[in-house]
């Protein structure tokens, strides 16, 4: 049997409704905030990554699906969702001055060669939220409260709380990054993959799962920040706390990707320690890709995760339309009939089936009984002969007899 | 500057709106015909594709995108959406008798690496809809007028006729398969692909690119037909004309695919010729699979086509929500203050904005008039300090004075 690639998914019956479900939630609250979709393709060249997210990270060294097209280009599946967002800000003039700020959400597939665990798929889901052309106290607060909104929206705000901190640049980062070279040096055996990223990246071994631990003691970047960082964090933390979030300040959190500016946050679930929201602030990435010197923030949302919480929580996003009229055809001339009424029906927005399997009565009761419809309609024909349809109700069993021309404006509760 | 790859496509702005808003109809008019959505990965596994659709198509011989795994495992982006989808009902067993008829659809992203057209990308996005466990007349009348149902709602039926034909199977198409080999045998020149189908699907070659003129004066499928084949294609015909469907009959029509059996039916706009929605049965494909032997049938939609036509007869289908109101803070407090309100106004459904980056009244009234809000609140230390908020509507510009706290209840159209 051919199965689905590892680390897959399929998703049908209940479970992809509720995911439609969830995702037009948080379309409704992205739209209540001004941000408009845009949609990039699945897959990008390769080195829109390399050079935006770092050949350095695990992202790109590891985790990519790759493959050349017939003219020997390199592309892969999209293992994130900002670098295509810029890539498009860019290749498509979105940054003009009458567009910004530009206000902007993904949601759709990701691709990572991971190892699969329960909850961590190859190919999942993620909602990004960009913005660019912003840089401002006001707009970090606002963006964290538009997490906060999501979370609100699903009912899943319980047991969550915001973490942030702010990350120093310019001069501060550089002179925070030799001295924690400095301390690096004095520790022996650090891996291979941090030999590298010492010279390269030397940020991204605090993210190492092997030697993160050991740089723990070593220099902390707050401590470089200056006067005007620490008063936005702190007035950050002021802001969001007065509009009732639950928030606080952790100076260990710098976040997996090096593109980060500035602030920094994840929403996390105090419970299971995951992040369910992370992003923050990623000022020089646009210039870095080729764009103009253009500040950007924004945040992502594994969808996958937030399914899981839904099901733990046992909470029903989806509000499912129940079948106003199941047809239970008898013969012929019934079925011929059954197929026109249902064509009218559905034009008039009325949620209406039969099964064309059905034989005979019983086997058609079985069918509505399962389809869980409000009304059922058997039609043999005898209806069709005398014009006389008698519609039950699947609770009352008090039958209705209506005319055909009747039926439709019964259904809709017309007089 | 990294682009997008050759014949892909970026969406943004209020061509990404209106994607989301056809989406959300066809969601809308399938739900009507108590279909629900499966969602299957971007990817599959090579064999899929050559043991569903076949070496010898145009598709998987030449226009997919291949790429191995680190375990040498071969995959490709799904070419098209059907034998994932039938992937998926084995794998997932639900063909088992509760679940039937299993009614079922997929929206979203196909590859093919072909010659990029107008209108025609590498990356394409495909509705396509499935029947399992139905093998009846009624049901091909009712999957053409879901097909006409989805035109119908989009306003788009003009100009379009569905083309209906009946490809015979069993006996009946073994002899006609043997007649046609006979015919083409008496052709001189058939070309190297043409060799191949010979061989091993010589139906294919009625849609050669090359070769197909030559065999049009050859033997005609449906002159194999047997009396039940006849009157089950011409009662279609009949009934579907009955319910107001510009249809008819083409014996010529027999479709991309070699996997189909029995009905098969095209919806076309004779202006352009062009092909807007196409399917038909494909009784043996689920079997061929690997799985029980079911009837199936359904038919896909290219939606970038549906997206062109739209755009041609200038129909507008997404219905964008007005900004209720549009802050203009002139301070920082104020700029708090908006925050706060936005924040507890988005709570409430209102979709509200404000620009951080405003300076001044002049460039606040600028952004405003840009965001086409119903309303416009100037906010300053002394509306604060009063308690006192001046809201102009745009339109009339007639201010209405109010507390803080009657903002959003004047706003949601309360007393």
């Amino acid at each position: 049997m051919i199965q689905k690639p590892r680390g897959t998914q399929d998703l049908f019956l209940n479970s992809a409704a509720e995911w439609n479900a969830v995702e037009e939630k948080f379309r409704k609250v992205l739209n209540l905030f001004n941000y408009g979709e845009i949609i990039t393709p699945m897959f990008e060249s390769k080195e829109l990554f390399v050079r935006g997210v770092g050949d350095t990270s695990d992202i790109v060294s590891k985790e990519m699906y790759e493959f050349t097209d017939k003219k020997g280009r390199e592309f892969v599946l999209r293992p994130e969702g900002t670098a295509p967002t810029v890539r498009a800000l860019i290749e498509n003039k979105l940054y003009i001055p009458e567009n910004l700020p530009y206000k902007t959400f993904y949601i759709g597939p990701i691709f990572r060669y991971e190892r699969p665990q329960a909850g961590r798929y190859r190919q999942f889901n993620q909602l990004g939220v960009e913005t660019f052309g912003l840089d401002s106290l006001n707009h970090d607060i606002e963006l964290i409260s538009l997490g906060d909104s999501f979370l609100k929206e699903l009912n899943i705000e319980k047991d969550i709380i915001v973490q942030i901190n702010y990350l120093v640049t310019g001069e501060e980062r550089k002179k925070y990054e030799e001295q924690l070279k400095k301390y690096i040096l004095s520790i022996k055996n650090i891996c291979d993959d941090c030999q590298k990223r010492f010279k390269k990246n030397v940020l991204r071994i605090l993210d190492c799962k092997i030697d993160s631990s050991k740089v723990k003691n070593g220099p902390k970047m707050f401590e470089f920040a200056t006067e005007n960082n620490k008063e936005r964090l702190n007035e950050t933390f002021r802001q969001l706390k007065e509009m009732g979030l639950k928030v606080e300040i952790d100076f260990n959190l710098v976040r997996g990707l090096d593109y980060y500016t500035g602030l920094v946050f994840e929403f996390k679930n105090i419970k299971t320690n995951q992040a369910i929201i992370a992003g923050g602030s990623y000022n020089n990435l646009v210039e870095e890709l080729g764009g103009p010197s253009i500040p950007a923030s924004g945040f992502a949302i594994g969808l996958e995760r937030i399914m899981l919480i839904l099901n733990e929580q046992k909470i029903k996003v989806v509000e499912e339309k129940e079948i106003e009229l199941f047809i239970i055809p008898l013969s012929e001339q019934a079925q011929k009939l059954t197929n026109k009424l249902m064509l009218e029906a559905r034009r008039k927005n009325l949620k209406i089936d039969t099964n064309w399997n059905i034989k005979n009565l019983k086997n058609g009761f079985k069918s509505a009984e399962k389809a869980k419809a409000k009304n059922i309609l058997v039609i043999g024909d005898n209806s069709i002969a005398n014009n006389q349809y008698s519609i039950k109700p699947q609770l009352t069993g008090e039958p209705v007899e209506l005319k055909y021309n009747q039926i439709i404006s019964y259904l809709k509760g017309e007089k």
